[in-house]
């Protein structure tokens, strides 16, 4: 894997995602079980054909629209989120001006370190850039905005209700203030408390069956890169520019029918596949 | 992920391949990315419900027939393979008098070695436990069969025509004399030049849709603890007891019939997890 992968390659996103999550890996930034979470992803991804659904395209858009309307919206990361789309997410918490806390399940004190080092650095990382022009502000603005993301890492004075152990354990000016939540690859019992506490919870997950996604709020049915900067193009979308022209009948759906069709949408591309493959001859 | 599982817990088998897994990779047994294929895998049970399908049961008692009837049979493993199933292969080659090699995708020494040093304490490991009276044979007997298994592994003094790098590697005595191949959990091109050479391949693939399920002569598509287990009983079953009483309609189909109702068996799970969803108050 240490080979330079060409941009040209099909599955080269994917061999990308791979390569950041095995460097992560090295540098101590996951847990032991989140390569194997990042494979059970590739296999959902591989049935939509690595593809953004409709469904999922319009669940993205209705975060941003939930993001940028939420009194004291936070964004949640762990491992494989800040691995696969740390810089994607930090410029979407500097478009919307919230924080982001970083919540993991297996909590140790180096990885969290570990994970805030990697978001500073990115942080840096993109204030040595100058300020993209669709972003429609000044540089000193968006110097600004970049800069006042605040990173929730370690510490973390209280206690998500219901749950046990270290992963219950937050901040009370990110999660437990908060009431709306993007949560990427969330445990299913955290979804689940978290939404128990009353708050809108909007999960990114490829399996459109786990309890995460049958209890979130609003779910994502999408890979993380490819929604996180979707997300950017349409926080920048709503912000700058009067939001979207919509009108299908997608927009029509509730949150659950949304879901729904999210899971049509994968089950569909795998009978796409299967059909490919039966009149292949062998 | 180091809490004892209870074998109560309705996912214990999961969670065990998981920890089998991770402490693997601990060990240095395996390359950086076999988390990640190990992940693609469990989606994929998760859509059969973690259960062995009927075509499945069928293939593995056509692969258990092939096996014993075989003039120069090899079974290959990978790091996966010895971290989930070495024991229960090693058993398999007992039974059917065959050699083990191992032939990895990112061929180290040191992971050769943490490989072959796996398998051997694992051979160690079962000639300190009695004859299973299934076996039909006097300790002796079993006791012979065991230590007899030859492990090839380092060394290697063959190549794979068509193939090029060190995963072409291969020892004369093992894969480049066989006739038939079993190897679980093999990548697509190794897979593809074996079958250009003319020999049997015979593959354990969870993804009924990959290339190596696509080509290889015979596939098995279910998880491989299962398998493996399951492949022990069979050839035991053939060899002492005069093999299957048949008669279901799968002893009919072709081996890619076969396949094909494999990959139906996968899709009707998969719309029946969905279905019950659907079915779920939100």
């Amino acid at each position: 894997m240490n080979a330079e992968i060409p941009k040209s390659h099909p599955r080269y996103e994917s061999l990308m995602a791979r390569r950041l999550m095995t460097d992560a890996a090295a540098e101590g930034m996951l847990a032991a079980s989140a390569l194997i979470a990042h494979g059970r992803g590739e296999a959902f991804d591989y049935l939509l054909a690595e593809e953004t659904s409709s469904p999922a395209k319009e669940a993205r858009r209705r975060a941003a629209t939930k993001l940028l309307a939420a009194d004291n919206p936070v964004i949640c990361v762990n491992g494989n989120t800040v691995a696969l789309a740390g810089t994607e997410l930090l410029q979407c918490a500097a478009i919307i001006g919230c924080p982001i806390e970083i919540n993991i399940y297996y909590r140790t004190i180096d990885r969290i370190h570990a994970l805030e080092n990697s978001l500073r650095s990115k942080q840096k990382e993109i204030l040595s850039t100058e300020c993209p022009q669709e972003w429609g502000m000044s540089g000193d603005e968006w110097r600004n905005a970049i800069e006042s993301v605040s990173i929730l890492g370690a510490g973390g004075d209280a206690k998500i209700p219901g749950l046990e152990g270290p992963r219950a354990q937050c901040h009370e000016q990110g999660i437990l203030c908060a009431d709306l939540l993007l949560i990427p690859l969330e445990d299913g019992d955290r979804c689940e408390a978290l939404v128990e506490m009353g708050k809108e919870v909007i999960v990114i997950d490829l399996n459109p069956l786990s309890r995460t996604a049958q209890r979130a709020s609003l779910t994502i049915v999408d890979e993380l890169r490819r929604v996180a900067r979707g997300l950017v193009v349409d926080l920048l979308q709503i912000r700058f520019r009067g939001g979207f022209v919509t009108g299908d009948s997608l927009s029509e759906l509730s949150e659950a029918a949304l879901l729904e069709a999210s899971l049509e949408a994968i089950l569909s591309g795998f009978e796409k596949l299967a059909e490919g493959v039966a009149s292949r001859p062998r």
